[in-house]
């Protein structure tokens, strides 16, 4: 069985398919619990249908034990690699993934997902409640990371595998390997978890407050109801995800980006109100266009339910985590935990936590602490040790 | 001429007035820039009338040389210390202003006024314009800090004072100190300049920025025409306000106070989205009061007013800096810069760049680095070394 959504006739022979990345890649779709098999959350409710959007690239082996499973991080989704049809605009790990990549399509069958809650092609709250005939909206059930692991296994066993080579996943998508590793070990050969946490800290948790409280007072949000019948909470949703990428990259990098650098230094003084509060520093005119992108692709229900799943993680506070952590530990996956300096989301502090967690229930860890100004944000960037090391867990 | 607003009938006979603070004061108000005398603006522009909100304590000697002028942060009034009939509820610099405190109101006669563009009783983009008899709204024209300068430095001369004992102010206070002391150095003896910025970073601007544009794009801000017609920009303001609390609060502070706590932790779990969001961590619950405390005292034209005068602050960089700063050296004013360890708004390299400059014009400053868990706002807290150092300035 292949799943292969690679065309690679827009690759042109002779280039060395290492310097090209991956070609056309294709969103599929497919549900996985239909109305009468439901989902079961971990607060007791059932979902269905819930359908899932995802692309694989590479193929399977005939064992079905060359997968590699990529989760995504809180405004991610399902294209992970290659393109569209634009081979400009390139998936959002497409650093990583690839022919000759750390992550090589031409070994490994890669799978991505786009998570439970999400707005990308996944069942989640701007979805149609089919009870209703209407978006979910506030309706729809409040989710768990093991809720969202649920489903990608699911997803995985539909796509015929039988061991997952490894799990991959940076900030909320290395909180769901890290879950899957607690969930169901026995499977998973080797695990990268990167720029992630096992536990958000109090500042953790007030920043997304403060970025939900945007959506959720904005008055076009509607208490939920607006998905299809007006703009939404744009004014919310942009604010929310100004502030949140804030908090993606580190004071150095926007330093170094940008200092304090105006678009027209020359211009006169500004008169009044009317005039002052458009963007003037570059800075600036990044965040505008951050927030005007993000707009266009994402949902603020989703952004509310993914953000507040994250809050609510916490597994080595669990009754049953040393369970859990025993059987990670007889299972004897391969578990790399990475960080980044100067990261201030989930900087090294949580890696280091999560890692010695690990550590002492016997697991078989390896943290590296990676050098880079780039901030949270570095999980997604072409860092040469950083690659290096994932593609050596790989081939370990 | 006495200024005295202090009443000290409500401090009980016996009791040392060092541990009791100022007792009741009042909010003064004055007309310093009437309508045949305007304030003429960096921008060119003229405003008249320019009303300022004060308050004094003690007395001025009749030289006119012991006053202490404190110039207040971005959400500051002019009721610094004391109260004003509820002795819990004391002014925001409470612990550094008082009989026998740091900043000695029985020897010292000190001044507090609300900034221009402010919303607390001096003139600001929610007073009334006389030319169309409307709230002003973004027609109130663009501030920078040296225009803030200019309004307290007419203040402090209508009030009789010669000399100024001391300046003192944090954060945009402290930039105000700053800018007062390039503009006019020969007047003032000491100057207390901490947790500020002689410049803001690009981290600085964006949050601001974030802050910004949830008022901005919030529709009840209309525009800026909200005033006296609607409720405004509620929800845009609060976001602000839980954005700005977080960023003057360190990582451990909100640790320390919050870790993970939930106000319930024995509640069900949560159904859906109609029940998830509410404040549930504790931490939560302090950012939903810190942001409805702000909504009843703030004003979000003022928001935008007083963090835009603050990105475009620089005085290093100005033609006329050099010439500035001389002036400074000049005139012999001794300047204590400090910072907190924990500050990560306008952190100890902050306050060393902006020392470095006076340094090296040869002005008279003693830099102190205070260690303190509470981040930015350490500069509002009974930190006794840092007390003890504004004490020792002010005898010196």
């Amino acid at each position: 069985m292949t799943h292969q959504t690679l065309e690679s006739g827009d690759r042109p022979a002779g280039a060395p398919a290492a310097d090209r990345g991956l070609g056309r890649v294709a969103t599929q779709r497919v549900v996985l619990f239909p109305e009468g098999d439901p989902l079961r959350l971990d607060n007791g409710a059932l979902l269905a249908p819930v359908e899932v959007a995802y692309e694989t690239y590479g193929t399977l082996n005939a064992a079905g034990t060359n997968a590699v499973v990529v989760c995504h991080a809180l405004t991610g989704d399902a294209h992970a690699a290659g393109h569209h049809g634009d081979p400009e605009r390139r998936g959002w790990w497409d650093v990583l993934i690839g022919p000759g990549r750390a992550v090589d399509t031409d070994r490994w069958f890669v799978i991505a997902s786009n998570l439970l809650g999400g707005c990308r092609g996944t069942t989640g709250p701007s979805s149609i409640d089919p009870r209703r005939g209407e978006p979910y909206g506030l309706d729809f059930p409040a989710l768990t990371i093991a809720d969202l692991v649920r489903v990608q296994r699911a997803l995985v066993e539909r796509l015929g595998v039988r061991r997952i080579h490894a799990l991959v996943g940076g900030s909320l998508g290395g909180m769901q390997v890290l879950e899957w590793l607690l969930q169901a070990p026995e499977q998973i050969d080797r695990a990268l978890i990167v720029a992630a946490t096992a536990r958000l800290s109090a500042q953790n948790i007030a920043l997304s407050t403060a970025a939900r409280e945007a959506i959720l007072r904005d008055p076009g949000f509607d208490d939920g109801r607006y998905v299809g019948r007006g703009p939404g909470p744009r004014a919310g949703l942009a604010a929310a995800r100004m502030l949140g990428h804030v908090t993606y990259v580190s004071e150095q990098a926007l330093e170094t980006k940008f200092d304090r650098r105006r678009r027209d230094p020359d211009a006169p003084p500004p008169r009044d109100g009317h005039d002052w509060f458009a963007p003037d520093f570059e800075v600036e005119h990044y965040l505008h266009h951050q927030a005007d992108s993000f707009l266009q692709r994402f949902d603020a229900l989703s952004y509310l339910y993914l953000t507040r799943v994250m809050d609510a993680f916490a597994p080595f506070e669990r009754d049953d985590a040393a369970e859990r952590l025993a059987a990670l530990a007889g299972a004897g996956t391969e578990v790399l935990v990475g960080s980044f300096s100067s990261d201030w989301r989930f900087g090294p502090e949580h890696s280091d936590r999560l890692a010695a967690a690990l550590e002492a229930a016997g697991a078989s860890v390896r943290r590296r602490a990676f050098s880079s100004p780039w901030g949270h944000d570095s999980f997604l960037l072409p860092i040469d040790p950083y690659l290096r090391e994932v593609a050596a867990l790989l081939e370990a």
